[in-house]
């Protein structure tokens, strides 16, 4: 692991996703942008001390000079987003698989370096949007896929949130203050951090393709430099239409992601904050009320379960189950797992690109 | 009444809004289309034969006839929307109070000039947007004005249907095939119908100008002329921004109303299908959960109650929420009743015409 | 109308309903219990001044002078229950229809009484149970009719309220007062004035007998002479179970009955605070959404709609269904429609007997 | 581990829940009733081949016979009831700290024995009622303790499940054939199963003892020995009064369980299919939707969470904090931590006792 030290977030959800299943053990890191952090972090985390590491470059070094056998099988990358794109860079080339927290990268020509890296060595690589591994987010994309609502017509996701409402960055608060510098954060604020995500369940669940945007981006905290709030028009494949919103100064809202989907012959209604459900309203008959792990559900909602129905799965679960159909591609050497890969989140920071160049008008993808 | 009659939906809808309070008897009538059906529909409901009119010139002859203090107090507006302009200038010129459906007429010049007239004339004039009579939907409007939230930033309103996901118009159904041809129903599809009401809530309850707009307008239903679909970005004044989602043809959908403002300091979240509740998200306490009738209301809120709390009161209330407030108005000769006049109306039309022009760009309202 | 008159709650709520389909006028009434406030509440209605009289022996003398073509239609009890029954009867005898708030009366004594003279005379006799109008309760009541749920194994009904969680009665408050004296408001307390509407809900969609009952009743408001809180095990016909449950204590809780009913193949779940919309979950299929209004509804449920799905019907609505089925039987000389009877009114004010004599033993019904 | 292998549901989730926060590793196990399945089980689960064991006899032995620092730290116990009482004694007298399903044992005489013996022998020993592991649990209980909503006048917890509905025991269901039979599974049916886990909660969060109850239990399901559906008054002590609902034919209901705590100045309701929000109703204010993680939560309540607001836990995350605090207490050797007791499972196996001596009459707890 690179990244997820003392002061980290992300860092810690990464490690209980993987320790969920019991199919990962982390085993060496360079956790932290200091090395006494970086040292006291793998302490903390029970690491053996010739495998804590001062920097990704001495992980890397370490890693190489190892026999086959006792290498790491796994490098996950949970810095904030500047760091990703030579880390991810370095890794691949050295043969190793990856696991990247989103936004990808800072730019388009990163992700592209990237993902044909990625391609070119052949080795794994996954995007931790952990929503797409909510089990009622793939049935979802399974009942569009089956045609259960028919064609769709419109999308609404909307992710709002409202921790940056007043000028946290300006605290003393870790994540939100690398989160407001661009430098760090890339080209996106709200958009980046959960804009990113709201485009890939859109994506993930209709399968269409963005043709064309329209962004209205604003910055509403005091002093801020990125947007923290975004309200974006669509044109998709097909003729659809969407409408992406992402707001982070949105006062008491939570992480309140929801992702409607309307076809010809029925809707979808999903909410992460209650995802253990999602409504299915048929053209002709009453509203549908599915739940995770119900009879009736797909196979691939049905394996991203591990509870009968009523026993609420959270967000780490979701997580987690990137985590193992990561798991079990790099034990069985497929590529074939249900989690999103590097093309994923290279059109996640396309698609921050193209918001911020679009300034209010409509642009192609 | 004008309009109303068999086979028609919202003038039964306000006969039960005007009946409610008893302030209301309705006296006279042309009620529909149709001499015969005219007939049929005044004998339905009561009417005194010698106030059964063929149609409305007939309905204003007789009244002016009439000593004045037997004509009637009001006149009510319930036509397809292309009858609205020349009965109302007509009755307005008469100088009868007049209460109209909306959207008001099918031009922002036709609106101008009703406006001007009841200026000049001084009469009542009310068009019923009656979700604004909604108790929270006034304790809303208070809010925000008392400054519970701070300064307005955005505003979220959506109006779901799902009546138009098929072809109705090609059907008998009557609602849908007036509303889907524009030279009754005027230049907005579900703009017109719903994304009016929609405009009327923003509006009533931020009292922010929108100042610029830009409407991506749609089609699904085969063969339709009218939009059923519309997505548009609003800007408002003091630099909040606005998004305006309507659509009918959102299956499932029945009648999905919903207004979220956040501001500064705290959020406001309400929804026409669970009218009775307002949530309110302040910046650093947990969310309240606000009922109508409950202690602590505003004036204008408490007004619109009939009943203790948890005793639900629903559609009709509102809507005579708004009839109870012009008789009021009527009855003391005042204009200050709590209900939204001709130019609400005209801003309304305004909305329809400038999201029409649009064609997908931003432009000044 | 025999109460109903200043500073009273229920009789303003009757005068809505009766006024909402326009079937009603109310042309007499004894309103208040002193001359003075009589009078003065008859004014306030717009009633004649020779039909505002000072008690209801005066009503009714004065009725029967009348010729029978202008006496009213309809008797309509408002009192606090103490007064139900001699006033009822006097009505019942001298040839009028009634309808009567409820708990009906004091006794079962009381109301065999009534139930045998309405049964002798022939006339209309309605208690406004008004939970029972609502159409998505009716829905419920034809389900079950229907077998849609099979054989019902148990019933949960429970009432909660919290505007008596203090000593309410002690201040000023008239509604408190009249139903805290045993005197006036007959054995029960939370049982009579909510208990009985939980009674009704149950055995109307049910259409079990209560067999044998086990009742925890008590009162936690300081100085309180009536429960404010019961808990009753029900044994039904046909070996079903039931649990009622009646707060007025229960702070927070507004008006917040729900009925559940659980049957071999499915179960029904309806809250009259979101009273458009009730559950079903059928045995193998995912839950279904039901709402008024709706495609698919029984003919009874229809029948009760005046509005489509999704623009809430209330309190009131509910309310008014009874006094219009009970108009529709008034003016066609019928005893066929779908309103609560005194056979209902009287089973009622059995179970408040019933209960406060179990003690909380099983006894039978 | 003893149980827990193949075709077993329970044992998976104690091991993702000592998974999650990575502060146990299953060593060694006798996880199934037959030696073959009990090998391929601890094969499955990757233990090491010498602590795979063919019953818990040669797993106690073998431990007895390692040094001390390479015993097991914890015997985790997830058979079917019967073996619980004859595993944890043998276990604890050989020293071993114990964390053991519920219901804890068959009878209260092995309950007190069991508490009896650990008390002598000082171990720790957990019993796993994972849903006081809640963080919004914990929350109500501090909100109990701290007097937010005064003295408790009322307790309602109601734990519904429909999948005994039909006769699954006399299909090849494992979780059903066992709970179904008396000799594994105890004198309860839904009573040990779920109501258990009711009564526990109402205990813990309240404080309150079970003075007196009344019980009236009932089999739905066809050729059932034990109850299916239990409905249950209680009092409690300081006066207050108890309903406790256990049903698990109660069709469509998938894992809901509920608890209302009505006090004198506040009422608190939690749901466990939404176990993130806790409602606060105070006496005298708008009802306040807490949630997990949120400002302003108790020390306990905040050490449950893991992640921020929004960001939904569940089911295993609940259950994690049972054996997370269990891993503090092992760790620190103290006995101070947040998790249910042998009393508590006394307690437990007590209340199934006397609700079925009950047999419909008060009797003392």
């Amino acid at each position: 692991m690179v990244g997820g030290g003392r002061d980290a977030f992300i860092g810690a959800v990464h490690r209980h996703a993987m320790a969920l299943d019991g199919r990962y053990e982390l085993v060496a890191g360079a956790l932290s942008s200091t090395p006494e952090k970086a040292l006291a972090s793998g302490r903390d985390l029970g690491l053996a001390e010739d495998r804590i590491h001062a920097d990704w470059h001495a992980l890397l070094a370490d890693e190489l000079k190892r026999p086959a056998g006792e290498r790491i099988d796994l490098l996950v990358i949970v810095t904030p987003n500047h760091l990703h794109h030579e880390v991810a860079l370095a890794f691949i080339d050295a043969g190793f698989h990856v696991a990247c927290d989103k936004p990808l990268v800072h730019s388009s020509a990163q992700a592209e370096e990237l993902a044909a890296r990625v391609a070119a060595r052949g080795t794994a690589f996954a995007v931790t949007y952990n929503y797409s591994g909510y089990p009622m987010v793939r049935e979802a994309r399974e009942l569009v896929r089956a045609g259960a609502i028919g064609k769709v017509r419109k999308v609404i996701v909307e992710y709002h949130q409202g921790w940056l409402a007043g000028a946290l960055e300006q605290s003393s608060n870790k994540q939100s203050s690398w989160r407001a510098d661009p430098t760090q954060s890339g080209p996106g604020g709200a958009l980046g951090d959960i804009g990113t995500h709201a485009e890939n369940l859109l994506s993930t669940v209709t399968g269409l393709a963005i043709e064309q945007l329209c962004a209205e981006l604003s910055s509403f905290g005091p002093g801020r430099l990125l947007d923290d709030d975004a309200s974006v028009l669509l044109r998709l494949s097909g003729g659809a239409r969407g409408v992406l919103l992402a707001s982070q100064m949105a006062v008491g809202h939570e992480n309140d992601l929801r992702l409607r989907v309307f076809g010809e012959r029925g809707s979808l209604d999903w909410r992460q904050e209650d995802p253990n459900v999602l409504m299915h309203l048929p053209l002709d008959a009453a509203p549908r009320r599915l739940t995770r792990g119900s009879a009736g559900l797909s196979e691939s909602a049905r394996r991203g379960c591990r509870l009968p129905p009523g026993h609420p799965e959270g967000f780490i679960e979701a997580f987690a189950n990137i985590y193992t159909e990561l798991a079990a591609d790099l034990q069985a050497g497929t590529r074939t797992g249900d989690y999103p890969r590097v093309t994923d989140g290279a059109r996640g920071v396309r698609f921050v690109e193209r918001a911020v160049a679009s300034q209010g008008q409509w642009i192609a993808f």
